[in-house]
């Protein structure tokens, strides 16, 4: 597969004290290994996660090295030693990743990336590791929430233009895809992941032609097999007759018609009406326009006769939940626990394993463990991606990680699918995990 | 300067429909002149906004072209024949961008860019405008809010990791530096904007070390001059005890404190009394953690002794308006003026210039008029950038629109300045363009 990241080289994006502190480690000979978890704190917004952005973060970390362009950028910034900069010259990510796969869904707390690595490297990673990993986790769930409610319509991604900038749009094509989407309208996307890509008209190709059915007429005639009609510009009824009326002047079928604005439920059913009255029963409704899945629940729940729906700003934005309060923090270094204090934020220390446990195929309890403690029946979530700087795991491809999503939400237990109330799984810690903590909040206290 | 958008070839990055319907274009030979307006709709969430991203687009419109793998692509989907894929071939835009100059201040409403070429690049530019212009556009708002309650401090954008993507991260520098911050976090930005770069030291970075003081002391030995101690890992007031107890042993000055977490206005007072109390007057507190405009504005009114604030998630993902309203709408076609009925989103036709009037060295009244009206001590707010695809103005540098911005602002009337009430301007249509549209919506209607 063509990957989209590594073309360009991201080293130096990077938050600038990354490289301050690498300096510092580097000149007290503090390179000793360093464990870091990235997990996401709870929000009332979100019951669960859909896991994603792994392959584009394994992307970064096989490829991140400094040009000698970046390097005399550094040089010239004042700030750091030749003998610091020889270093990032040869700098190469030699650490491990464990991550939970792509296409499982996790629960707030719960460490869904590892990186172990000599500290320097474990903390250039970070910037680029939350700004792609956070945004892929965002659009994914958004996506599999509409998805939960969206029966047995197909999902579209319309949300390119409304993304925060390109990579953003290339990131949420990928994710909403990997969560039960069926496409795109994002081109690059399909070229770079192979996603389906999907579209329709818009309303300026209308306004372009001297009236409605002259544009219908121009453009199903190129497209005999593949028009669906964009029936709002001016009067939605209207629009769905003169579809009918092209179809029929051209000897075509109707591939289907799009409301994009209006009172969606009068609407499908009445456009409905009118294309099973003219023989056009396959034709599909699709809709778009400012949906998100609260939107896609009403209509399905009153029998909206709609059978796609494209899915834009909300989505691509996470608007309801533009961000996560997620955090990438040092759980152990050379060998010695680490835990923050400060706040009510207490991080758990240790490198960790975290283990899932079902009862008759549904998630029933996760538990962090230790990473070398073992649960009985319990299947292992952090697996090994990257050892030593390689690749040592076969990527799946989108559309396996896509099955995959689509089997694991068979097995979230109907309560935590609700997207109205709040309703989640909280992580065990293990025994040990929990006393060892407690032994060295104790000691860290005391200090 | 070094630009960042054309390293990558961003012209699949559009909506499939784009290509679609110029395939349709392209065999009817409708390629007549398309004029096009980009417009923020009405929000109650901003008085104003700040323009923003130009400079991108340009980037983009000069260099926009098709490879031939992309065209290989495009030929392989099934949906294009060949003499439009030699078409695209030789695609290159042709046509005229006129646009609001970055730095201005604009309202809802407002055209900010006018697109003017035929119709099938006006048409396939669209995606990657609204994708660019959009985030420029909500962080460049939203940093200005911040630098507007922000009085003397200084403000340096901390978001990158927190962007959505990486693209989101290298806006959120250009735009925030633009709006008034004195710089960023990322690296990159710094190497290819020229944007200066800002950072301290990592909670990790304390905890790596087997306490604090020896944390503050290795980074205080490498950067003397340069040290803003971060102080809130395990307990803030007694960092900032150790931060003075390492300076006074290292001799050194301290450039800093920083506070990430807890009660800032009592722990910024505190950590003032003990740094002045040990004769480190000249050290700044600079503050960070889930800060927005609302924040700063609550923490100067109370005279919390705070120099600086690091600015990160909620500028970065404009979290209280994470997108815009916004739309790129045909206004007229083949010297035709067009325009849309269908609900409340009636836009205005024609091809346009707009005024705008000061009074007394304030923003007085904003005026849409027909492209060659004129207005009487107005000033004309569209500029000619590209002509026939050529750029034919020159680019100010981003420390000049950062200045045109200080200087606009200054300009703009304290009532709209609140960050709390909704009070904005908006533009008036002149009679003429307000008697043409009445006509057309006329004429319309009846057919």
């Amino acid at each position: 597969m063509d990957r989209f990241v590594n073309k360009y080289n991201m080293s130096l994006l990077t938050d600038f004290y990354e490289l301050t502190m690498a300096q510092v480690y580097f000149e007290k000979n503090m390179n000793g290994n360093a464990v870091f978890n990235f997990f996401i704190r709870p929000t009332k917004n979100r019951n669960y996660f859909l896991n994603a952005g792994i392959e584009l973060l394994i992307d970064y970390l096989l490829n991140v090295k400094f040009t000698e362009e970046d390097i005399d950028f550094l040089y010239k910034t004042g700030k750091f030693k030749d003998d610091f900069l020889d270093y990032l010259r040869y700098f190469r990510f030699s650490g491990n990743l464990y991550a939970v796969d792509e296409g499982e869904i996790v629960f707030a707390n719960e460490p869904i990336i590892q990186i172990e690595a000599p500290i320097i490297e474990a903390q250039i990673v970070e910037t680029f590791l939350i700004n792609t990993i956070q945004i892929s986790i965002l659009v994914a769930t958004k996506a599999l929430r509409c998805y939960s409610v969206a029966k047995n319509t197909m999902l579209v991604d319309f949300g390119l233009r409304r993304a925060h900038g390109t990579d953003a749009g290339m990131i949420a094509a990928r994710s909403s895809y990997i969560a039960g989407f069926v496409g795109t309208s994002n081109v690059l996307a399909g070229k770079v992941y192979g996603i389906p890509i999907y579209g329709t008209m818009a309303h300026s190709f209308i306004m372009a032609h001297d009236n409605e059915e002259e544009a219908f007429e121009n453009f199903a005639s190129v497209y005999p097999e593949n028009t669906v009609f964009l029936v709002d510009t001016y009067d939605t009824i209207n629009g769905v007759k003169n579809a009918v009326k092209v179809a029929k002047k051209l000897g075509i079928r109707i591939k289907g018609v799009r409301l994009d604005s209006g009172d969606i439920l009068h609407l499908s059913k009445e456009a409905r009406k009118i294309l099973d009255e003219n023989g056009f029963k396959d034709a599909i409704i699709f809709v778009s326009g400012g949906i998100n899945e609260y939107k896609i629940k009403e209509l399905m729940e009153k029998n909206a006769p709609v059978n796609g729906f494209g899915v834009g700003t909300e989505l691509v934005t996470s608007a309801d939940l533009p961000y996560l309060d997620c955090a990438y923090k040092l759980v152990e270094y050379d060998g010695k626990p680490a835990m923050k204090l400060s706040r009510k934020k207490i991080t758990v220390p240790y490198k960790k394993q975290f283990y899932r446990i079902y009862r008759q195929g549904k998630i029933y309890k996760d538990i962090i463990t230790h990473f070398d403690e073992t649960v009985e029946d319990g299947v292992k979530m952090l697996n090994l991606y990257i050892e030593n700087g390689r690749l040592v795991k076969k990527l799946p491809t989108l559309k396996e990680i896509r099955e995959l999503t689509l089997i694991n939400f068979e097995k979230l237990p109907q309560t935590f699918k609700s997207i109205n109330q709040y309703m989640t799984l909280t992580p065990e810690l293990s025994n040990r995990l929990i006393k060892a903590t407690e032994e060295l909040q104790h000691r860290l206290k005391k200090s």
